[in-house]
């Protein structure tokens, strides 16, 4: 930002860096603004470092009060959704799925839970995050994780967002991977307005990650899997063109026309974070992949009438295909979940019993 | 919305329709498009009372699996803020307030609790929400509950935000109410993308019930209240100007000539849903106010040091002043607390005798 006279109006797009380690006039490697040469996150704020302490407030963590990087440095994968219920489910799904084992007399903890803002599970490389709705909501979550991945010294993390989306042309239950996210003038670029002016930051996601996440998909799997871009969206009703919101000034033949357009444009699917989720991982140097599920097609109608135990099994989708990847990556068997429990029951009869007996004792 | 070409591009701000019912060319009185003669909410959406049920999907609740008016026709005052914690707290603290008596052997219930989205409590005429962070969040909510106002007949209802914010030049812990929502531009109204097409919605806000608000303040009361211009932003890091988020290109000079030539502009305030909430509510033709207690003056920095405990009281501040405005309202006597229990203790010191009996049974 130049000046201090500040103009209110908007300035260019920022220019997409080229990727890695460039050369410099010398010939010689100049530094990548994004990484360590361990492949730690590198800040691009020079403010942080100066600081006596960093708090991360929507987390209830600090740089001065915890150790960051003795609780999180093993940190791989970050994984966030919409709400804490469904982050807790994913943080014992994927526990179950990578054979993670708590000490006995242990449980997950929602190590944010004095916030009353996000939820945040870790189990072991895979931290698990809420980051509620909209683009704010999740935009405040990413700039605290990112800084929290770089106090903790994490190599190379990758990130997962895990939602649910209404389809454009695919029917409800299947799954859309983000190839990247354009806003609801179809600009693929995050605007925000920063000291007066307005930024632009490209929203681009990891083509790799994205293919290598569809080639995951099985044979045998109820859903299928596109690749394509998202619209994503700053309201739910009108902003995605529903009739069923508290305003409505466009006709059903408006909408449907809207959503016809869009699709020629090669948007499968709307919902409400990948914008700025591409964004700040394109930014910040972080691999991301967005994976959805639709819980209707948009060109069908705006409500959604699917009972509420298929739309549960259909939100386990996006879970399936990202364990996988996640499993594949840590050198896991993809196919069998690597089961294991705190308890460690060895017959469930005998427990049961022991259960019984002791709950007469007082 | 006129046609089904559809254009990307932008159209002009929505007119402000005048106040109240209006004569047409005949002069007589025509119809006010937010209000049935009795004061009741009409939706400016035709396409609700033609949908066979209308499904609040945030909010849990839908018009026909429930009695929304049996349920909700008494609500008068709807009161919304950021944490379920919080407003929980303000559920129990209004209830006190009002003297509302739950019946012998009941709690209060978070109503919304299947949504795992947003949390709802009744008190009586008071409806209290949570809206999580940021314009999409909030808006989401406002539209389904402008919904249920609707489905449940309520008469003339009055919505708050109860926040947060940043104070430009006001220390922390004071009150500040906003007159109207500017957005990182300074623009007054809300830019929302419909169709392709760029709605401007004017963030205007209720003079006369902020006015009302303020003049609730006591002599004695710890905090000052200021009325002003509220800056509504899409980040909390570098839309709002600060250092200390994952990425930061510019100097503290150039962050302290931006918040003081903001400030310039009467703009005393800084947080994430105004903009949404005063726009939303004035095209509903809803009176809306927000409150925000300050946490620190943005003139002075960025992180927020002062104690939890401290924070804690200051945010019951704007609950202090709203409290005063429904007492008011309802005819009550403002100064004290009409405090009344579910239990009904008369003996505190008998009663912890009878319940430490009871505990020892088995």
């Amino acid at each position: 930002m130049p000046c201090h006279e500040i103009e209110f109006g908007m300035f260019p797009l920022e220019e997409e860096e080229e990727e890695g380690r460039q050369l410099d006039a010398n010939g010689e490697q100049s530094t990548d603004p994004t990484r360590f040469p361990d492949g730690a996150l590198r800040l691009r704020n020079p403010h942080i470092s100066e600081m006596e302490q960093d708090i991360l407030y929507h987390l209830a963590l600090g740089s001065g009060s915890h150790d960051l990087q003795e609780m999180f440095s093993d940190v791989r994968f970050v994984c966030m959704g919409g709400t804490p219920k469904r982050m807790e489910q994913f943080a014992y799904y994927i526990m179950d799925e990578i054979g993670y084992k708590l000490p006995a007399g242990t449980t997950l903890l929602d190590i944010s839970f004095q916030s009353y803002r996000y939820s945040m599970y870790k189990v072991g490389p895979v931290l698990c995050f809420s980051h509620g709705m909209g683009i704010p909501s999740v935009g405040i979550l990413l700039h605290e994780v990112i800084k929290l991945m770089y106090h903790a010294k994490c190599r190379d993390p990758i990130f997962f967002r895990l939602g649910t989306c209404g389809g454009i042309g695919i029917e409800g239950g299947n799954l859309v991977i983000s190839e990247s996210a354009v806003d609801g003038l179809l600009q693929p670029y995050l605007e925000l307005p920063v000291l007066g002016q307005m930024q632009r930051r490209p929203a681009v996601l990891d083509r790799q990650l994205a293919h290598d996440l569809k080639n995951l998909r099985r044979e045998d799997d109820p859903f299928t899997v596109t690749v394509g871009k998202t619209m994503c969206t700053y309201d739910f009703y009108e902003g995605q063109g529903r009739l069923d919101g508290a305003f409505c000034d466009y006709t059903e033949e408006d909408k449907l026309a809207f959503l016809r357009k869009i699709h020629a444009e090669n948007v499968v699917n709307m919902e409400m974070e990948s914008l700025c989720f591409a964004a700040l991982c394109h930014h910040a140097g972080v691999r991301g992949a967005v994976v959805c599920v639709t819980l209707l097609n948009r060109l069908h109608g705006d409500q959604v009438s699917t009972p509420k135990e298929v739309l549960n099994k259909w939100q386990e989708y996006p879970q399936m295909l990202v364990a996988r990847y996640i499993k594949k990556a840590l050198g896991l068997p993809v196919a069998v979940p690597q089961r294991s429990h705190p308890q460690v029951v060895k017959c469930p009869r005998q427990a049961q019993m022991v259960r019984q007996q002791s709950a007469s004792f007082e």
